[in-house]
């Protein structure tokens, strides 16, 4: 950091960029392995077999398919996964690629429309958890470079049973880190969340809401990132405490059930309409990683 | 069947057609529901609290929706819907829809640049079975007609273990079906159908295969109304006999465990890919209809 921010070049704000993903991948599997060491009472005996769980690394590196047109396709990444007694699946990934789009592709990305080169990187998250009283939730934040730059990301929480004060203080952690940056950040990204979380066919949301942002280039790059660096340790912040809010509690048979018929719906909309899914998959990304989305178990009755 | 084919009217046609559709779909009913008084011996024992699955039907009608942007569609269909002892959860739907396409999915279908107005029958069908042993399969035959007019469908085998004598019987009965009309719709529609259900970002087909075939017009409607009856017959002599050469079959934990996880896979294809599902959808269909295809139950794990 002894570079002044105005003399860094594309190549170090990418390389901030990636790095910042990274850490924020380490201190977010940290505190989820310490709730995994907490868990204690009626749930702890529940799952008495199971050892608290522990993130497994695997690093992949792009190979050529056929939706990448580009031979020269770069990067890789790496998914964490634990499988434990809080969280029954939780993929932490991280992933920096960089290639061509494809031609079709690339009419719908801003600055890809002349010169199909891209720079991605980014961490994804998604947590369901064992307890149907504790929310899932999904935070994805992220960097992409064209012939333009940009941010995106947010995070939304999906409760099989909403519960006022887990939902208001979701919504409290994303308003103080947006209002330290742009009063009209939280209202705008709030509403994008809704609209985008909603899944069309149902004429339902997928959950509760948060924020979500996409396209974020103020003109001041250190601006955006500080913003998305703080869309990280809002989550960081505020989701632990809502696991450690419920972990506790028993649940019955009808509840989780309930919890696999949610998880239905969260898969469908995934796959039909997730665009980090699309553009994974039309990105030649790793399937595996893409997917780690998907609910361990769920059920269409 | 006093009318003489040559002089029938296209209202004649569609009326035969969807009249076809809702026998083949009594016949299928009354099939599978045989097979579930039948069962007998240790799986009969291991569910023995269920009482011989029953389908039950539920009519629903067509109101417009935001994929549909026309106000006078008409029409609806009848889910028939079995959750048994053999079959964990079997839906056979047959529905017939008017309207007038949006425009630009109106670019994707036959016929219907200019005019945009359609007319749509038919029966689709997804088995998902409480073992593991005996394989699931989807069967579809429709009729469409735009300023064109022409017929589809096919029929696919899911098994979790692939069996060669099962795969060989499949194919066989299709085969005959087939040649019965064409010598070349056999090859034709098993390549076809490979190509199909395919999916894409795990590099894995989706089954072992069957027939798949669409936009046929011979210019002999008679003949390929005669084709697609003899389609739905074939299933209807093949797929039973390869859930009674099964169904008595004890199975595992681990064998269940990879039955839910190729259910994932079955999942992604429908609703990743499936241009069913997407017509469903786009064309302001019944949603708990059209993913009636999803199982009851699967796993990422």
């Amino acid at each position: 950091m002894t570079t002044p921010p105005e003399t860094q070049s594309e190549e170090d704000r990418k390389a901030r960029a990636s790095r910042w993903f990274a850490e924020l991948r380490d201190r977010i599997c940290a505190a989820f392995e310490a709730i995994e060491d907490e868990l204690a009472g009626v749930n702890a005996e529940r799952f008495a077999e199971l050892a608290p769980g522990r993130f497994q690394r695997t690093a992949w590196e792009r190979g050529g398919t056929e939706g990448d047109t580009d031979s020269d396709s770069r990067g890789g990444g790496v998914m964490a996964v634990l499988r434990g007694r809080v969280f029954e699946k939780v993929g932490v990934n991280i992933s920096t690629v960089s290639g061509r789009f494809s031609p079709d592709f690339a009419k719908q990305i801003p600055g890809a429309e002349e010169d199909p080169s891209y720079w991605a990187s980014g961490i994804s998250l998604v947590a369901h958890l064992r307890s149907p009283l504790v929310p899932a939730v999904h935070m994805n934040t992220r960097h992409i470079v064209t012939a333009k730059a940009w941010f995106g990301g947010g995070s939304d929480l999906n409760p099989m049973y909403p519960d006022e004060a887990d939902t208001a203080d979701f919504h409290a952690a994303f308003k103080v880190a947006c209002d330290r940056h742009d009063p009209d950040y939280y209202p705008r990204f709030k509403a994008w969340c809704d609209d985008y979380f909603y899944i069309k066919h149902r004429g339902e949301a997928r959950g509760v809401g948060g924020i979500f942002f996409d396209y974020l280039d103020s003109g001041d790059w250190e601006a955006d990132f500080a913003f998305t660096r703080d869309v990280g340790e809002a989550f960081l912040e505020v989701y632990p405490t809502l696991v450690r809010r419920h972990m506790t509690e028993p649940w019955t048979e009808d509840q989780r059930r309930h919890q696999l018929v949610k998880r239905g719906r969260y898969t469908e909309f995934n796959l039909l309409y997730d665009r980090g899914t699309k553009f994974g998959l039309m990105t030649g990304g790793n399937p595996e990683a893409i997917l780690m989305s998907l609910p361990p178990e769920a059920a269409w009755p």
